[in-house]
């Protein structure tokens, strides 16, 4: 249960905002795209998920700012799966640059329905998600 | 025609950037704010058109650049109806604070179904939103 | 040390998602159009804290979601001021539909000047910050 | 004066709306990359324009929308510089998913200063926009 991703993601200007740094709400989205390509590295993705009717809905999200991503930097996002139970999934964030930690994070996913009631994860999609074909 | 909607829009800061002002892209943002409280104001919503399988596509959108918003700006919109076709709508947008004008721009909507295809406007909507009852 | 601010919020078209709910990213910038309007509540703005070179960093940023707002959604936003240090501010959100809570969280920010370095509040500030003339 | 930088964008979840597709006011983002990356193809950035006080402002924006993209798609942009004036600098763009035209757009940006009036682009910026070292 330690898979991790780490990707790069350039700071967009729109990102900014008039302290000439990213936004604190612009985090979450960048750690989204991190759990949409650790998915994808196991082989799967979150589109096959929703098409199968399986959504994951964030429960809970929380975050520390230690320093702030400016505009264009390039940053490393390293995404860790923690926990994945019957309807809930946990994953750990970490962002830095050149090495220096500037945002952490965790978030807690429920799987769910097209009617947003909650659903059991399958086991296959457990499995897919540990990173065990 | 020349049904017309005037609003006021609180400029969030993050919608601002490391220029300190409002970013180009935030202007579409709260022109379809403007169409939507312009059809409210006929006594309806755009909620019950996709509800009812009617979805207005953006096909077209012009902008043209005064001068900016800043942060915290309470500017005002006016959105104005310019043409309801078979399928098409046509508005157009005048952003101004305290009487200066800011950006102006101009859009055409496409009607689609939930497949993505054109799908005529029925004389019903078509009559709801050019505002006769 | 109880001051609290009210307002309420439509839910964008383009805030949300393809599950048709608001994004969980956007609660967090209605969280700070809270603590703008609480603060200009106070008869002073953010706008004129930035003016005079204090600023306010997001440090820590937690939520938790109870059920999504959807589309067109008309959503009450509660605000609570709940500490004031010598460099922190603690705030506490709510929002909610016809009395159901939606969503709750809280900041903590920290003030700092320009160049990014932490930054005492001064007193007239943390006054009026605390709703005290 | 044909220079023309290609890049390929995955589309996030939260660009995406209820009608499942990337909401019109994405696109305008995803064109800046396109302008930041051409930009840094020529070995300059546009950090360091703005850093040297040179601000590119958007004073004309033009898109057609063709078809839309999806959430998870991956769409490859084509940027290209197709005037460089005295203050003002021509783009146009092309988006499109395995061959298919998506989006087409133009630009027309503004050299202005920080305190947000027109500037003449120098010489030396003039033939780094332009790709001639």
């Amino acid at each position: 249960m330690a898979s991790t991703h780490t990707m790069e993601i350039r700071a967009r200007y729109c990102e900014c905002d008039p302290m000439g740094v990213v936004h604190h709400t612009v985090y979450p989205i960048w750690f989204e795209m991190g759990r949409t390509e650790l998915l994808r590295a196991t082989g799967s993705t979150y589109r096959d998920m929703e098409a199968q009717g399986f959504l994951l809905a964030v429960t809970r999200l929380e975050l520390k700012f230690r320093a702030p991503a400016k505009y264009d930097d390039l940053v490393t996002l390293e995404t860790s799966l923690v926990d994945v139970g019957h309807v809930k999934i946990e994953h750990r964030y970490r962002l830095s640059r050149d090495g220096e930690e500037l945002v952490v994070g965790e978030t807690t996913l429920a799987c769910i329905g097209r009617d947003g009631k909650v659903r059991a994860l399958p086991d296959a999609w457990a499995s897919t998600i540990k990173g065990r074909a």
